[in-house]
């Protein structure tokens, strides 16, 4: 069986270590790893398969060689060196929103849109965290049933936010337990004991970006440009695990009882509802996990043919690492990492 | 001035120690004050007005020549009480859920149908934490713009389920802190560092009674038994102050500047909402104060003329003990506690 040279920027941070930790536990076919950081983590050591491997400085001439490249850094580190990853011919997945929001690069969640990568000019884009566990459970309902609105409000972790809001929320419940200030650094105001209607940056339109990619990114993945989604986005003093209220309008009426069946059939999804046992996903319980969850499913009282659902997805993992993995593995399969599966 | 002699049923719950801590802020114009516990609180002695006033036991008799009462105990000490204490000439405002489903009894949010307290038997009921919020600042709009539909995510903080709860979360907090089990008592699971879709009990439908609620109280609040609405209901790691993702359709065209403008000279509601500084309501800044805070208004992208709004409440004050002193204070004013007020 092929092995593969991979490269990892931003392998320090937390989306990166548990792409490394992933790789390990699915038994990712990995000839040789290189680890990469861009904000200070290089000379940092780390773990591959009980060996150490020392983070090294990204360089454009690091993906010489390489197979695939996985990209967990900020923007400016994927935008100034996926295109040397790409040069070296190696297919990269990037999961920095570089380049979410434009038309070229496939947008990937491998149970709904795998096909999507097929043609590739060496760049997969791993989707907002949000995004990929609202597709996954919309897309089974949608081909069936066609959604036409869906109104999710969000409740986000810190995780999502990266380490430093991850040791922000420890630091400031400890602050307001001992009767002091809290201090916010990492995020706009105070998380321990609060909710922040604010998740990335504010658009003119007095939405989020994180709003709008629920919006932009759910339609192109899900091939549904007349979907409706609007959205409100709010971060939780919760380390691990999105949570999302999801109501949802389709186009003929649905039976809670069917879409609950549709559901437990689709891929990577898994159903825990049963109020009598009060019964429902909790971040608490899905962190660490791959599945995406899903409960609460009801009729919604507000639409014509209206359907309620509540889920939760790690966001590190399903959200962010193991979503980038699958790619990978399902480009693999398919023959599409090799340069004959590109434009 | 007419003084009058008030009593008050789960004083020493947080409902109704916040009802005292009101009639004190507010110079309520008591003659005498009488504190009542049906659940073991009996003898604790509390402060009003720097006098010790020691808790009695609830009983048929207690209510004699009382002006009014304020019931902030559980169902049963309403059902079981309230009667007697109309029957004694008291005018009651009843904050459990006992009767806030009937319809004989009028359901009253002072800023939005203190006309429907124009008749009455004798009680008064303060509507659901939650519903409060909602109908202030959906109505403003409503009486310009018709709403149509209103979907509504709720963010509840644990002193809604009283003070065992906001005790449990403390707790939880340093078990998860100090890595050990967190143990639930008051809440269904845990509520450290997690999120639950439930807050009160599970109806058959799959909806919880305070989502239910969240639809056939606001639209009798409102007057507007054709308003469809339908609820996510959340428990989350927060003392103090219920938050929610209300998207809204309308049946005109909105712009969010004119909504601003409208919810700005509403009673009762102050405008938080400016992103460029970062600016919008927080339960953790709301708590302790009287107003409804509205913030993150923006157009919703889902609905044709849709506005979607971030509102933020102290549960414990406007969602509870002051919107019922509030009933009162109203009532006096227009003569209605009075025996003539009455069918």
């Amino acid at each position: 069986m092929k092995q593969y040279r991979v490269a990892v920027v931003g392998a320090a941070g937390m989306v990166g270590l548990e792409f490394l930790k992933i790789l390990e536990q699915r038994n990712f076919p990995v000839a040789d790893i290189h680890l990469y950081g861009s904000d200070g983590s290089a000379g940092k050591k780390l773990f591959f398969k009980h060996r150490e491997v020392t983070v090294a400085e990204t360089t454009h001439e690091a993906f010489v060689g390489m197979d695939m490249a996985f990209f967990s850094a900020d923007v400016h580190a994927s935008r100034h060196f996926a295109p040397s990853a790409v040069n070296a011919g190696a297919v990269v997945v990037d999961s920095s929103d570089a380049w979410r929001m434009e038309g070229s690069a496939p947008l990937i969640v491998p149970e709904v849109n795998i096909e999507d990568a097929a043609v590739h000019r060496g760049i997969v884009i791993n989707p907002t965290c949000t995004v990929i566990e609202l597709a996954m459970v919309l897309f089974p309902l949608h081909k069936i049933n066609p959604v036409k609105k869906v109104i999710v409000a969000t409740y986000q972790s810190v995780s999502g936010a990266g380490t430093a809001a991850v040791d922000e929320l420890t630091a400031q419940v400890r602050q307001v337990l001992d009767g002091q200030q809290a201090v916010a650094r990492a995020l706009p105001h105070q998380i321990a004991f609060n909710v922040l209607p604010e998740v990335d940056v504010f658009l003119d339109t007095g939405s989020t970006k994180e709003e709008l990619e629920l919006l932009e990114e759910t339609r192109k993945i899900m091939h549904a440009p007349e979907l409706e989604v609007s959205a409100t986005c709010v971060r939780v003093p919760v380390y691990v695990g999105h949570s999302a209220a999801v109501h949802i309008e389709l186009t003929h009426p649905f039976a809670p009882d069917d879409a609950r069946r549709v559901l437990s059939e689709a891929p990577g999804i898994r159903i825990l509802d049963d109020t009598n046992i009060r019964l429902y996903p909790q971040p608490w319980t899905a962190a660490g996990r791959d599945e995406c969850y899903v409960g609460r499913i009801r009729k919604d009282s507000a639409f014509k043919n209206g359907l309620a659902l509540w889920v939760v997805t790690d966001n590190v993992r399903k959200g962010g690492a193991l979503n980038a993995v699958q790619i990978f593995e399902e480009m693999i399969k398919r023959g599409w990492l090799a340069p004959g599966g590109r434009e």
